[in-house]
């Protein structure tokens, strides 16, 4: 076997949440379930004042908080003593000359992968800084949101594709590394029960919903530059839905994936601008305006809901229902697939797929109620995959899998920019026929289920927002 | 509203097994039930030596013991004063006279209702006295097995037909008075996921297996005439087989289930006479002989195991393996539906219908394997309707919904004399194939899963008995 390459994981952003919470647990995470020898070191860049040691025992600190493991001390400091940390104004050009002075003498022969973990709003001056650095033998993962409309993502893609060449670029979307939308692909295809009974003449619609408790926190800045929109919709929930509706890939390797995936999102049926208010809803909590880094009269919405048709013989006629939304009610990510009725009289048989905090599978469908003849009673089985903890204690998260997989060069799990591109010129089809109408944002309390608004979407084909309340066992 | 009209349930075969265990305790749970008000009398009659209160008092053992509710005191003596005894010698035509003059004086506005709780052997001897005695204004329930071969039933029906009329005459079969059974109606119509891929396209296969624990027992007799597949093919495993395999009725009611049911009898493919051992296997639990009652040197089976096809457009190609036998491994009678494999390495997805001692639902399916890409889990999920203490104890048990049934003249939880006649049919040519074959009986160790011969059914076409061992939960 080849001597393992070495590899340098240098990270924008160095000194942020992002990055403690999630991308050092995640090397950490790597190096114990030894996917790793000892080939991947960290240079972390921060505009933080502060030396490597500091910045390590910082490190240290997350890791010990966010990693899947009971972290080990000797591992703990053998993958601490790979972590170095630069400082650096990410705005300023000509600094990224020192960096690459570094990088040339502590890691000559070192495959770079650059990770942008900063605003969106810095992609494009670190992407000047590291081409005026000389530093574009790289490959780089990009956080999203990629963009803040088609043009400007346009305009940034070309910038990146020409100084990296279009396989080193990496989209991130964490959506796509997580266990349970990894699993639509396997229930859909290898289950003859699912298989055949995935398109309009069995499904009557499906639901996507991603809610979060939180409100904006310290993100405000960032966030009320995008919204729920661009934060969440666009990316991954457009995500989602490409891997739920997508056909069959004839091959999943070799970018068929992503191809069909692709398929689904320029199918994606066309909203007339006149009918903008029965195909999306957007909303803002009450009291965000006051919220940190936020503007005072902002008309950033923290909540959206949308409904998409597509244009493909499979999904003929069925509508996908999306929405997500800040301080909500509950933290949940899940799927549902509302069957289509036998009866007028039965309730319509139910497939939820759970994708966070709990992961897994739900299945309401109709029995005879015991001792009784001819009446119907709903009843559910499940399939937990987080109880089971026995077995599959710790399985990767999102990130880790992601880091790995760019680590490896596989592609699979990445947004790419075609998908990116189309899921923004559907998006801001909508999002300007909804500034163009003069919509009002939607109110609603913290805490609660959002605006009820969001019912306008449904009411007029007599469905409603489903939410089934369970814990799986 | 009318008057409830009075019944009188007239058992013979009055001082037996069944009728002490099943018939009694399940006229208890009926009036406990609140099902009939002071309506239904019951009048035992038997061959043994005894009076109606010594009989009152074993009827009130074994209800205390049998019934589904704990007794209460008033209610029980109430019941019990409702049944009284009368002795008969069931082969003397002529004692039918002192009946007819109890009946006439003592029941004289009471519809008659004539249970059949004894050997076939004498459903014949019965009508006869009955009809000597001009009781024939009645209706007849009969047990199973219904005539030993097509000819003896078509007579024996045709005595019936002739004395109390077609629609007066009920064949029990207890296996559709199970909730399971009833079930698979609603499961297969009322489930947009189980309804669209119930046929050839998606199920590979079906396998229905009633696994006995017990041997004979007392019944050596009776049972040395009949065997396993009069006793259990012919009749019961046939039912649910056309249950399983039906196409939806225009209407459940109005003997429209019937007529579907019918339809799949008549569909059986014929097997073809050389090619009988491919088919049928039959077997014999060591040490049978020497069981009471039976012939030393008996050919009975006490196994056996069929493979049949449907000359349907459904079930193009799908074998249903029907097996079923005394002194196994496991007391248990369930279908298995394996569906087609969706990859050549994919397990396929089982659906399990649990009939007894267990009631529920089990599914296996695919899901990917929890951390890895590319591999596939077999998992499952399951709803157990008999672990749902709270809310379903008690559920009516076969005898009782039958009984039931029959009071209010509802035939649809009764097989009919077509059907009963096209499971004859088929039964007799196979029978008669084995017979003329010389088909050895495969001997097998009591407690073991059955004779290795068995397997001979599913090899050539790479198929496994499935055996799915969960308890639900």
């Amino acid at each position: 076997m080849n001597k393992p390459t070495l590899q340098t994981l240098v990270i924008f952003g160095g000194s942020g949440d992002l990055t403690f919470r999630k991308l050092l647990p995640a090397v950490y995470n790597l190096y114990a379930s030894g996917k790793f020898e000892q080939n991947l070191q960290v240079v972390a860049v921060g505009r933080r004042d502060m030396d490597s040691q500091a910045y390590r025992e910082l490190a240290d600190k997350w890791i010990r908080e966010q990693s899947r493991f009971k972290t080990d001390d000797t591992l703990l400091r053998q993958v601490s003593e790979r972590i170095s940390y630069y400082r650096l104004d990410l705005q300023a050009e000509a600094a990224y000359q020192g960096l690459a002075r570094l990088l040339r003498q502590e890691h000559a022969d070192s495959r770079l992968i650059f990770y942008y973990a900063v605003s969106p709003s810095l992609f494009e001056s670190i992407t000047k800084g590291v081409i005026s650095a000389g530093l574009q033998d790289a490959s780089v993962i990009l956080e999203k949101p990629f963009g803040s409309d088609l043009e400007n993502a346009r305009q940034l893609n070309g910038v990146l594709e020409a100084a990296f060449g279009r396989d080193k670029v990496y989209h991130i979307d964490h959506y796509l590394g997580k266990e349970m939308v990894r699993n639509i692909l396997a229930v859909r295809f290898h289950n003859a029960i699912f298989s055949g009974i995935w398109n309009y003449q069995h499904i009557d619609n499906i639901q996507i919903t991603a809610a979060e408790e939180d409100g904006v926190g310290t993100r405000g800045g960032y966030y009320d530059q995008s919204g729920a929109f661009r934060d969440m919709v666009q990316n991954h929930l457009f995500q989602v839905l490409s891997v739920l509706a997508l056909d069959e890939p004839g091959d999943m390797d070799n970018g068929g994936l992503q191809k069909a995936q692709l398929q689904v999102l320029k199918s994606l049926h066309p909203i007339d601008p006149w009918d903008i208010s029965h195909y999306l809803v957007m909303g803002q909590y009450d009291g965000y305006q006051s919220e940190p880094k936020v503007r005072p009269d902002s008309q950033t919405a923290t909540y959206a809901a949308l409904k998409v048709l597509l244009d493909t013989p499979r999904w003929q006629g069925v509508p996908f229902y999306i929405r997500t939304g800040k301080k909500l009610d509950r933290r949940e990510t899940e799927i549902i697939i509302e069957f289509k009725r036998t009866g007028p009289d039965d309730l319509p048989d139910l497939l939820v797929i759970k994708v966070q905090p709990d992961e897994g599978i739900y299945l309401r469908f109709n029995v005879k109620t015991p001792g009784e003849q001819g009446s119907l009673l709903p009843v559910h089985m499940d399939y937990c995959q987080s109880c089971n903890l026995r077995n599959y204690q710790n399985t990767p998260e999102a990130y880790e899998r992601l880091l790995n997989a760019c680590i490896q060069g596989d592609h699979s799990m990445f947004s790419q920019w075609d998908q990116i591109e189309a899921s923004w010129q559907f998006a801001n089809q909508i999002l300007q026929a909804w500034t163009e109408a003069g919509q009002p944002l939607a109110g609603y309390a913290p805490g609660s289920s959002g605006p009820d608004e969001a019912k306008r979407l449904l009411t007029p084909e007599q469905r409603e927002w489903l939410k089934v309340d369970v814990t799986l066992e």
